[in-house]
């Protein structure tokens, strides 16, 4: 194999930078439709069409220092594995003091960057941005799927409505949607009560997971399971820096843009932006 | 031919059903760019990709009685015979005491359930979402037209102002909306005069026909003549709910997704949504 | 060659018109996705699918008098000789007393059509609709760029803030957005500094250029650098309105559509409808 | 309506041509996938694409005259004013002494053309190029569609075994192979029959009817019932050489390219040159 | 779910059948483009585009017994239980006397179906049809691959040269041919050497696994890996005849059909009918 | 931008390499349906899915030592500039004693390596394997065009019938054709004349041009200028092996696979597999 691409302005080796970048092309638990495993050298290639520079933030990729890991190898469809893989990974960048981001790939794999955070920070929380709860305990039988990702972090964090919060949720079983409401802080379609979840996470360490589905699929129709009803871009935009500037994020991940369904090549372009967006946000 | 797919969550016999579900597969006299016929077929198979739980209504298709009659079928591409088809379907379902819900198709098909509603409720009031008018008198000559089938509705009721109310209208010819100004309620680009017309109706029985093409081209691409100025996905469910929980709707179609168009499947997973909300929301 | 195709309702001839359409096919600088010189053809073409009639403005087509002079023909890819092709036909029109109004194209060729107006008009300013600032001064050594063709209109005018006002705009390299603050008025995102640039231009004449990608590209993803964050149909067609009612336009043009990028055919039809609304705007 | 495309080189008027070409934009009856009602139009507009001198024959439409009349215009779905409309059109050719040329469209047109050829010419043969035998009696009781057309063709003809060739011809059911055995001519797949067909024709007239589907789906996919197995387009060419040579064709059609089935434009390139090169055959 | 279609033409019971036609949806350990777990659907709705009869064999659908038992469900990505699913299904099917034939799905799925056979028939020889040789010893250290799926079935069987028989073969690692060169009988590119073979086997019980990428990309470019210089449809028929209608074929499969990558609809088409022509010559 | 990737296999420094590739990304002068300036990274891209082994020579990539160079950079659209920018980097590989191979782009590019070969070998013939002549003097007045590269080739060379030898041609002009008849050595259709050619041009040098639109559409439907009637894979292939096997190559070019066009990836397959094939032949 050739060289592989790296994301525009990520030129930093792995010992200068303070972020690390790396992907996870991964997608075989997707029952439906596939495609997210192509999303991170899909990325890369089209970042060379959008700007360094942020309007929205006066800020340049310039400016910072990101390590672009590439992506980590995959052999056998075997979630176990895939799972510990990231976990190895994430947890390689948190040893070496650096902020790990994660581009997924199905949403399975925030479990294995999940695990590698908590070890780390015992007291972390989540903010999950998404259109599903991914709350399902199993999928036909599966523990380790794409549906019952944040199910299996609530498993490893335990405690009710003050460790797991989420915003967008528009679409699960009625179970589902049953659990949420004694265990997780759950905002049904928009980001509406962000503020005061910010307010209840306070200061401690936050794991921050962004499903992309969370928006429109008008704005963002490359992926595997559109949810009509969702959020636009500059509200995803918004809420996003509200994270980052109010609380203490110490990890990331961005999921689930399925290049192969990304028709007009707007949904690449629209995460290759927001993925830079975030990367200038990371304190 | 094989067994066809049922809609999800759809699987009462029609005796036991309160509600009755048909496909209209019919796009013959659409001129421009075809494909709504298919839309039936692909609306089922994509049924699968939902939850049969709706989080907006917190109400389950498992907690309702749906019968799924399938496709009627077409031997002509003469649209009388087809209009009389459906009329006398929606005449067999409404006789046996059932709640008749068409999925199109072209417009037209609707005259053929409006004619058989109209037989049971002659002080029957018609709502209709879309983006044309739908009032030409006729299409070259031809009086049986997607683009005329609300004047034919018209043409049945007769009556200024109080018997058709059409919302979120956004094209047509000068003489269309010149026939509206003096013969429907006509509400431009959206639903501003929805709760008037509710009043105006009052108890009176209400066909409720939506074209989807109402909604903008960004949420639902997948129709023949998209345009540009529509509702949002969430604007027309808050309608589509107003007017089943204000009136007293007897009958109702959703009508013009085009699979062929729908490049990225957004369009018919949403329509999806849709139906299982509006089959939520049947009284 | 056969005949080409005119657009809806624009069938008087040369001497007969007030306004004058063309088209200039040109996409050669576009160094990313190209297409926008198949958007004059494919407009054209799209145009029998939509009405003469205009619910927004209640005025026809048939009211108004357009020429459709066809598109300019290009034998060579170099920009110099398109640029002075765009030039003469603009000083043709605007030398017979008649509206020119162009549809690229990439946006380069609108420094022909400026260079003509302002022969005419040395006060001209500039309405600047586009998601990008195309402010460069060179693109890797060329003068002659899409990305640089606002530079190009700067070095003609000169002055600072009072020539040129540029909205919508959310994508540059930190040197553009850098020379806007000095030279240009620039309004991110959005059209909220329009009424106060209406004031500051009074009643100078007005050269208006609208790079369709000012849009969504939920709305409009067939384009070639597609930006999330844009404004909504409604919003440019209200923005337009108010262009064109406040204040003194001689000259217009409209670019960047990409029809192989438009993979539904709804980026296409809103810019027929969108030509339609500014054909009956001009006065 | 804007001024219609006309194929490249079919520049003559009416009464100066020698052959006169004209479309048939129909596809009602089929039930499968559609879209050839949009040929005539996309092969005018891709014949630019091609040289008008063929290589093949040593000749060049600048050598001949043909008048391209452009499209017939149907109003309703009905297939009877269809074939109608097409007979009408076609006697007014025969009438003025010139070739009638039709581009479908679906192969039930074919219907009209040969109503009018037989009225002038009650020996004529017919020479069918298909994958299809078109030989069914009825489509769900339907008489005339796209599948039953040689059919009708031999309601009027009659005869057994000495008026219809078929040749190509790789899918039916069990019954019109039957049919064909004592009623018609039949060569499966390939041409292998035509030189003894052409000796048992003699100097009778021919209607040559070509369903383009004949062509292997590699070289012709862009049709809406692709059948493996089919022939190439030299082969084709062979044997549309053949015909031309050997006898007295009076009339030819050339049917079923479905343009939005055509993905990458290929079939509809096809059809161009094998246009081309009927009309410089043509005696 | 709603109820899965069946292949047209085998609506028999499972008792009343003599052969058994079942889906294995599997495509995870395909690593570059996917998309064959779709096709055992894909061809069930397509096949209503086909006749039941064949031309070729003079035989229809309805003159045999087929039981469509529809698609084995595989929660896990993970291949070995995937393997073991289709041993079990192809079992039972064995046990109950009946002729098995499976729709991939990817290559690996074979080796479930060819276990299950062995297990049966000790003696049983394998006609492998493919682009590829599939004799990799493992895949980054993985052994259940689709790349390793006969290298898995030459450990079951052991012997060289007179178990293994390899057509159509175009692509593979210098080590596989290397492997073929001792351990298989290996024919490049066409089916040269099958008379050979067919004597070699004699009357030895055949296991017959079609990977379709045998056909040229042409042909059927619906598949991952489409590899350049392969055989025609009618070569393929041609062999595949030969193979029924000489040898003792006790069990079949047909793969690597992958419905997304099939832009047209040709390759699946083609699957259709080649599946309809397997099922005639079953004996 | 992030580093770019290598064709599979070609790894060696420039030094090092016997053989040295290059990708020319140009094709503003294309007329018709462009994309060729996105072939070599397309091409790149794709050869991680071929194996470096060839089974057709019995040679493998690893073998041979070729350095991939990567593509030129055109910052203008302006044809000259971009004809000595590859008579430069041709002149470079050849000044260092290596063998210059050039990935297309459109085929005006041959002529800037044509040039350098010719300073270096003057009596050098050329082969040219094409759809088209490539023989106008001029197209609208432009001398550099991807339709005149042949005849500008000519102009370098002089002579009649024995310089340059061209294969496979099926469409041009009548003039280029007459043209040809005096003043090349042009072989319609196939590759009939190769042998005869072979011996003529004896042990002359030979620069040798291959533009992939000489294969079918049906092999390759991914070009701007598809043209029904051309050659298989296999003869290419066929006679690729005898012009490198019997003739002195010292250069090669491989042009025109347009990645837009080749909607099922098979094209650009294709290309990978032929350059593959064409690097192990160069001696």
């Amino acid at each position: 194999m050739g060289k592989a691409k790296q994301f525009i302005g990520c030129d930093k080796s792995f010992d200068d930078a303070k972020i690390v970048l790396f992907g996870a092309p991964y997608d075989a638990t997707s029952t439906y439709r596939k495609g997210s495993r192509l999303a991170p050298a899909a990325i890369r290639v089209e970042s060379d069409g959008i700007e360094t520079y942020s309007p929205y933030l006066d800020r340049d990729l310039g400016e910072i220092s990101v390590h672009d890991a590439g992506d980590l190898k995959f052999t056998s469809p075997d979630p176990a594995p895939v799972v510990y893989g990231v976990e190895a990974q994430t947890t390689k960048i948190l040893g070496a003091g650096k902020f790990p981001i994660m581009l997924g790939g199905e949403h399975l794999v925030t479990l294995g960057a999940f695990r590698a955070v908590h070890k780390k920070h015992q007291d972390v929380c989540i903010i999950h941005f998404d259109a599903h709860t991914d709350l399902r305990d199993d999928w036909d039988g599966q523990k380790l799927n794409h549906s019952t990702v944040i199910r299996r972090c609530f498993d490893i964090l335990g405690g009710a409505h003050n460790r797991i919060f989420q915003f967008g949720i528009r679409s699960g079983e009625r179970t589902e949607f049953g659990f949420a409401e004694s265990h997780t802080h759950l905002c049904k379609n928009n980001f509406a009560t962000l503020p005061e979840a910010i307010k209840q996470i306070g200061n401690r360490p936050v794991y921050f997971t962004i499903d992309l589905d969370v928006l429109d699929p008008s704005e963002f129709g490359g992926t595997g399971t559109p949810e009509a009803g969702g959020v636009t871009f500059l509200e995803l935009l918004d809420a996003t820096q509200a994270v980052f500037k109010s609380l203490n994020v110490v990890g990331c991940d961005i999921n689930e843009l399925s290049p192969p369904l990304d028709t007009n090549g707007a949904s690449t372009a629209l995460a290759c932006k927001f993925l830079r967006e975030v990367l200038l946000l990371i304190k």
